[in-house]
């Protein structure tokens, strides 16, 4: 089974399909961390594999800062691959179907076996595809809510995906996982809802981010705001949006999921089209920076710029000690029942491994079952949507769907 | 000596005094890589020390991407200082003084001995501190050069100080040193003038960036020209300019000049004004964000957009085995003939150790005097502005001033 996932042809025997976005619109409001509430709220899912008749095969996947709810199987309509892993796009001649963002993961037989598990996948509170945002109408003033939206946590996108599985007549979760931003989800989950889940699946992610990640979550949100094109963030219908700052972010944010070696592994200093330098300012000289630029403009294309700023917020600000545990981290977890498996990667400087170690020890100074599994593996923080074939049989034991490896 | 070069009152007993900047009109046009020429070419500059009748004892000092020529002693009108390395500002009541950038490294007693030394320091070609560059007066059009000044390298910038000695009727260097970009060109003078340089003094250097260090490059121009306040370049006397994109790539810079760890250790995920987060996107909420802004606006003040972009390019374009070797590091410096000391350190993920090796090796290979010495630190790149009690000793034995330590 492990074996065979690596090659391209059991991908694709593994798929889950063609597969539509659904829609839900909550009945209740939202109660949000910053005292106020979201009514109204609509929230963008997909579904793979079949719920049992006792309900009891749910797993949730929650997606990183830039993903959305299509994380497996072919979209149904016209797309570009929110797969925005290293290399994602050439790799597997997936371009133009639309796979989902952890296509390699979710599908029969795969890591999150839709033979075994009824998937359920849901856009972020705050997104920009389907889910509830900063570019959704604001029903109290039909406009756009743009930087009038409020500041959601990660404790209010966990929130948001109880309420729809409530509509979904769903009450536990066998499993909720994720990878970085993703990953908070799940454990926030555990802590929020600790007698609704099993099991957790964090991956590449942190209880915080340490202070040179607020960093460059800073750097991205200001280069946003700093764009004249944002206007406020009420740039809606002016035909001007800040694509030149976004751009900006997001070479930064692409730089932090990838690691030195693997970009000069797959850069080095090569020229983008000449034996020698052309003494240029403006144009790309190297192959990275013209990389880097295309990156910039694929991005804004699909995602909206208010989006990002509240979602790096959001992360920023997660911090399970200071949020559950009056500054410890033993304490925020104490209530956890969830079993938990822990995966990190040692090119991972966003979210490096220790952080995984100190979730790991506090569960265990507690007594909870938990994992923790560290990956040496080049590509960085992307490693959680790249490394597919070595977190399979991790995490596929942890379900109890094999024997452990 | 060594002990007592980490006391503020040893600093003060050591400094070169109060200086004036100076300027030099070169004679004859500055030829460029890039097949241009430059005429009328300005340089600033200053010394410290005293110049020997035999014209021995002169020591060239380089500066990095944001500094100056005004390297050491107090400066004779009020100024900011361009000291910029990780809270040099406020270690040792330098603040208003308008201190050197390099004022712990450059006096009586100090690691570049003026006692002994005839210090030379000048402002790099493309500057913006009083050597020719893209804000000066392009003589042709009488406006200022813009985007029209040529794209200049680090070997350009060397030929500009060769032409600044030849002014002051200096014909040899008894030692040239620098760090980062200072450090290429004290290496690029090796290269270039073999004959004209006793020693080398390269500190947290490199001889080609790696592509991680590309892009970082490549992302804070690119902030700068999405700036629509850059316009082209042009900016000049329209009462506007891309404080805004240059505030991004500043930031950016300081974070890939620390490292996780200083930053962990300064500011921590403490916030900034309360003890709980105030759901704010737009506010700095976390010390770190508000110390970042901060450096990006006094930035901005002191420095000019358009040189950041030509310096930055120039840096990256540094690539000794490409332009000197034929692709190898060993041919690019067979002919140097100084004695060259490299000067690395743990934290230095912007100019990892391993580049300084790899000099190292090179150097050796052919039988050339060198030694290297990686200084276990914690600041990241600024070490090199702030492990002045580390690297003293070791410069000053290699500089014959005492016994190795």
């Amino acid at each position: 089974m492990i074996a065979t996932m690596s090659s391209a042809s059991t991908r694709a025997a593994g798929s889950v399909g063609v597969v539509e976005t659904q829609y839900a619109d909550l009945p209740g409001p939202v109660h949000l961390d910053c005292g106020r509430e979201l009514s109204r709220v609509r929230v963008a899912y997909e579904t793979y594999g079949t719920l049992s008749a006792q309900r009891d095969n749910v797993l949730l996947v929650c997606h990183a800062l830039s993903g959305d709810a299509h994380a497996a199987g072919e979209s149904s309509g016209p797309r570009e691959s929110t797969r925005d892993g290293f290399g994602a796009e050439d790799r597997d001649g997936s371009a133009g179907k639309g796979l989902g963002w952890w296509d390699g993961m979710i599908g029969p037989g795969k890591a999150f076996d839709t033979d075994r598990f009824f998937v359920v996948s849901t856009n972020l509170l705050g997104g920009c595809a389907g889910t509830t945002g900063p570019s959704s109408i604001d029903p109290e003033t039909g406009r756009p809510f743009g930087a009038d939206f409020p500041v959601v946590t990660v404790a209010d996108m966990v929130r948001t995906e109880r309420a729809l599985l409530d509509v979904l007549g769903i009450e536990r979760l066998a499993a909720v996982a994720g990878g970085s931003l993703g990953g908070m989800q799940a454990l926030q989950w555990a802590v929020l809802y600790p007698d609704q889940v099993d099991a957790v699946v964090m991956i590449a992610s942190t209880h915080a981010l340490h202070p040179q990640g607020l960093s460059w979550n800073a750097i991205a949100r200001d280069s946003i705001m700093r764009d004249p094109d944002w206007q406020g963030g009420q740039y809606y219908g002016t035909g001007r949006k800040p694509d030149a700052g976004m751009g900006v972010a997001r070479m930064v944010g692409h730089v932090t999921y990838l690691s030195q070696a693997s970009m000069g592994d797959k850069f080095g200093r090569r020229l983008q089209s000449s034996d020698d330098v052309r003494y240029t300012i403006t144009d790309a000289e190297f192959q990275v920076e013209s990389y880097l630029r295309h990156q910039a403009e694929t991005f804004v294309r699909r995602f909206d710029a208010n989006t990002y700023l509240y979602t790096s917020r959001a992360l920023t600000y997660f911090d399970l000690a200071r949020q559950h545990g009056e500054g410890s981290l033993e304490r925020a977890l104490e209530h956890v029942r969830a079993r938990t498996l822990l995966i990190a990667f040692t090119s991972d400087w966003l979210y490096p491994p220790q952080a995984s170690q100190e979730i790991h020890d506090a569960l265990e100074s507690t007594g909870k079952p938990v994992e923790l599994h560290v990956i040496d593996a080049p590509y960085g923080h992307d490693c959680f949507l790249l490394e597919e074939a070595r977190q399979t049989p991790l995490i596929r034991a942890f379900l109890n769907l094999e024997e452990a490896p």
